[in-house]
């Protein structure tokens, strides 16, 4: 048996790293702006603890990019390298030296916000440049050094004349990465990653105008001057304490992460949360649409303020993926799978952190001012009643703020409508029934015929409320929910009372053989009831279940299988107590008869929004010759 | 000056190829199947041009799973390592075998579809395993050799037993990978990555029952036996020729494709091209909803029959993504940035002649049966319609074969449309006026009157359908389109002669101001028309203009900014020829006159889906009244 050690060959492994390191190319200036802030805050830990004998000031990141010579510069003022440190850190790849300094200086650096984790950082450098220099001065009293390699594994490294502390490092573009050349590209990443790093990035100039002096002449011309364009806010409203900020400074910072958005956030959640995991962030509610796909993936993942990714997909519930705001947190694995993200058993407590902290200040935002909570509801239901039905942690808070608006624009908790609902709507089984409409207008005739006998009638228009009354009806005994138009009133709330019917069995049998002889059968069933005289004489109804299960089918989940590919079914129920009922019955011949039975049939349709096409052009051009 | 060599230091990269090797993890198992397939066919080549001296045979590779031993086991019977080529191949991360075998077999190995192209995919394995053996017996006369090594870079090398050619990868899998053991989760991966590739994969075995013998006694017994489970087919449709295939073939490959999708593919079409990239594949068009976003990103990317993604952005044009099948190019690079991609002028080209294979096969379809054609447009117009907006060169082709579908089921491409209707559709000033409606029961009545005039109407019901039209009217002179509802019938397509008025023009003016302070001025313009005296009494339009404006903004992009949230405007249009209009100019007073008018609206608005909720609950009462 032989025994040695894998030799990793550097010719070999130098164009992997160069071209495999990231999918992403345009990561290497996120890198580079890092090792800068990191070399940044290094010196300021530095002298802070009196290690460096030196001024800290206020040190800056300059990118500069120069066009003619095809040169990107990346330019900090932090501790530098003496050609020592360029031989240990740079000629060594994946030797990290912020994982050293950490390791070194342990207890004082906790929270210095230092990024590297390893060296490969660097080396990226090469997937968008032929070559690459280092101008560095290190803090120390020592000569500066100049470091330059061509790609290849050989480098050179010479004596500088540097002078100001700090690394400068050169990147010779290549030729097909020319668009890290345009100022437009560059400030696209610099605003994606780097918007929010703790050193200053300095990017350009810009001309300001200054302001005029109190004694200016009368000819006094305004005069300018070229200030530094930093590009970044280094000090992010998630980095400070919750009490420190105003309600104008959370919406002045979703502006700055949203630029492009005009519309203020509904609430933010602030989080902040050391142990058993570090996570900072602040979440917003924006105001929702119903086409939820579009509105995904807009939270942004940070890792000590460095943009890492805007995909959350299991780092966030799901449900509330359709927040906006940021994260921050060291403590989530990156670059491993997403199962593996799911499994992970930190990852799943951030998740369980996020949920109880967004349903925590849901309730405290209900209970503060239920009024204004009441007025948001409509922009934020969608994502509280997802959020029901797929985390049951989520569920059970909920009963505490989710309301559940009427027609009349009032709104109920689910224990305040048992209390509200339970006198009136209660039938002779002892269910209370809640009666809902999913659309004011197209169901207005059966709200204000339930309405009439003193009901109160929900509005959940909801694409997902199938589902959602479902479970609600699961746990809540003796609780039910219909639709109001699945049957006429009287018989969704049944009471102890029977009708009297004026028709007498016979007539009644009759009455309803007639009208079954003129209506479809294979659409409507035809069902007699003996109704107030003034209530309509035909109604169309669709029983609850049938609906709500097709519903539930086309949504997707739940229900049953293949439903939703079901005819539609109603009902035709005939007030057998009305005037028309007996005018019908009584009719001279079958002609009048069916024309009766017709012209009511296409009313009770236009009350369910059926009557349609040809059918609909018909009674109009019908009911045109009538007045005229 | 100095100069050196940069030191890839072991130690430090190790670990990170192990972690960070691949953002996900589950690829170690893709690169172990592609390196025993690769090994197979190398052998194959070989044996091929007499250079080894062995049997082929019939090699398969088998992935087995030890759950108590917490192992996986890739083994194949491909040519196999000798002590000296592990020490080369294996010992020396990133030097790539395959490199070396396609560079000195340059001319007889051009086709054999060989894999690999650097050597890091074996020490993927790294990435799930704590500790990983190889044996391996070479084709040639040496003894079999086994290498372990324990993720450190340290290994070990010693003789082995293993008589039978070929190699086993023994992954002793990590606590944090544990998923890998489960058979579902390795089938799942089996059948993402591997599903089609070369050589056959075994995966466990199945029960097969024996025929039964001719011969059978009475009392005969099934016989059943334990057969081989490939869960590969390794001569996928995509690598045959289109002469080869029969349309079942075709379908039945796509059923391989997408087990779960029970419609069947409306066509494919079969890329096949070697020059100036080589690439092969089959795209079928489904049936397509109108809902386009989640119908993205079925196409799968192969190369050399190796699953990579299903991410097809920037290499298919974007209106194809919609399509689903295969496409297997060695020539498209990977990990490169989006950016990269859409600006590589290979990707470009295979763009562009994806684009026109798929114009071609859609011309060919449409010449070689167009009945068939017609009945499978509106399952993919959409793609069309989108692809005609958004590819100049597709828009170029599309003439041929894009057909406009009329409400009684005619098709006519864009020139049988100018040539049929220009008799009858040119108005005074020479223009071509075509008719359309997006949706054939709610502007039913509109139509009806155009087609009483003689007239065609289109059905244009996709939902980017204005901005289709816009472009449309600014390539071809003289040709507008005209929703059949924007104005009524003798004013959208206006001829010479002008129309008489029954009533006088102080008779016309007294009608008007009568109708003008009855209905709503902010939602209605009235305008008196002299039409036949038969025609509708009253008929609501809405200007093309305003309607296709607000449509365009509203579908994203194009109209006019902002005017998706303009109020809705709507002309009212009073036929002053009609006996309504003189009945309601001598009604005996303004009571009846206002009766009459607020009738006549709401049958207008009837025709318009313009009578809901509250109103139309009302409409319906009253005409209940009417019929007792």
């Amino acid at each position: 048996m032989t025994t040695g050690k894998i030799n990793v060959s550097v010719e070999n492994i130098f164009p992997l790293i160069k071209k495999f390191l990231y999918s992403d190319h345009e990561i290497f200036l996120r890198e580079l702006v890092s090792n800068a802030t990191d070399a940044t805050l290094k010196l300021k830990h530095l002298t802070a603890i009196g290690e460096a004998k030196v001024e800290y000031g206020n040190p800056i990141i300059e990118v500069k990019i120069d066009k003619e010579g095809k040169k990107l510069h990346i330019i900090d003022q932090g501790l530098g390298m003496t050609a020592e440190e360029v031989e240990k850190y740079i000629n060594q790849v994946a030797f990290s030296g912020a994982e050293e300094f950490l390791d070194k200086y342990k207890d004082s650096a906790k929270d210095t916000g230092i990024i590297g984790h390893f060296g490969l950082g660097f080396y990226s450098a090469f997937m968008v440049a032929d070559k690459v220099e280092i101008i560095t001065k290190s803090f120390k009293d020592e000569p500066a050094a100049h470091w330059t390699c061509d790609g290849s594994p050989e480098f050179t490294l010479e004596p500088s004349d540097k002078t100001d502390r700090g690394t400068e490092i050169i990147l010779h573009i290549a030729n097909d990465s020319t668009e890290f050349l345009e100022e437009s590209r560059i400030r696209e990443l610099l605003s994606k990653y780097n918007k929010f790093m703790p050193v200053p990035i300095k990017f350009g100039t810009r001309t300001e105008t200054l302001p005029k002096p109190e004694d200016a002449a009368d000819d006094y011309k305004a005069e300018t001057i070229e200030v530094d364009n930093i590009i970044n806010n280094p000090n992010p409203a998630w980095t400070k304490q919750p009490a420190d900020l105003t309600k104008e400074d959370y919406q002045d910072f979703y502006r700055e992460l949203y630029p492009m958005q005009f519309e203020e956030p509904l609430f933010n959640i602030h989080l902040n949360v050391d142990h058993p995991f570090n996570l900072t962030g602040i979440l917003y509610f924006p105001k929702l649409s119903k086409d939820l796909q579009i509105q995904k993936d807009k939270i942004q993942l940070y890792q000590n303020q460095v943009f890492v990714t805007d995909n959350v997909e299991g780092i966030v519930p799901e449900f509330l993926t359709m927040l906006r705001g940021v994260i921050d947190s060291p403590d989530i694995p990156l670059n491993v799978s997403r199962s593996y993200l799911q499994a992970d058993g930190n990852v799943k407590k951030i998740s369980n952190y996020i949920t109880r902290k967004v349903a925590d200040k849901l309730k405290s935002l209900f209970n503060e001012n239920r009024e204004d909570f009441e007025q948001k509801w409509n922009d934020i239901k969608i994502v509280l009643e997802y959020g029901m039905l797929s985390e049951d942690k989520f569920y059970e808070k909920a009963g505490a703020f989710v309301l559940y608006p009427t027609v009349d624009g009032k709104f109920y908790t689910i224990d305040e409508l048992k209390e509200n609902f339970k006198d009136k709507q209660t039938d002779k089984d002892g269910k209370l029934v809640v009666l809902y409409a999913q659309n004011q207008d197209a169901q207005h005739s059966y709200i204000e015929a339930a309405q009439a006998k003193g009901y109160e009638v929900l509005l959940l228009d909801s694409p997902i409320v199938s589902h959602l009354i479902q479970k609600l009806e699961g746990d809540n005994e003796n609780l039910t929910f219909v639709r109001v138009d699945s049957d006429h009133i009287d018989n969704l709330i049944k009471k102890e009372d029977s009708a009297i019917s004026k028709l007498s069995e016979e007539e009644q049998e009759k009455l309803k053989v007639a009208v079954q002889e003129i209506v479809p059968s294979t659409t409507y069933t035809v069902q007699l009831e003996a109704l107030d005289s003034d209530a309509a004489p035909f109604i169309i109804t669709q029983p609850e279940f049938m609906r709500r299960m097709k519903e539930m089918s086309m949504s997707g989940g739940g229900g049953m299988f293949g439903m939703g590919n079901f005819p539609e079914m109603y009902n035709l129920v005939v007030n057998s107590n009305s005037d028309l009922a007996t005018t019908i019955l009584n009719a001279e011949d079958k002609n009048t008869q069916e024309n009766l039975v017709k012209q009511a049939l296409d009313l009770a349709k236009l009350s369910q929004n059926l009557l349609k096409g040809e059918e609909l052009t018909a009674f109009v051009k019908r009911s045109f010759g009538l007045i005229k």
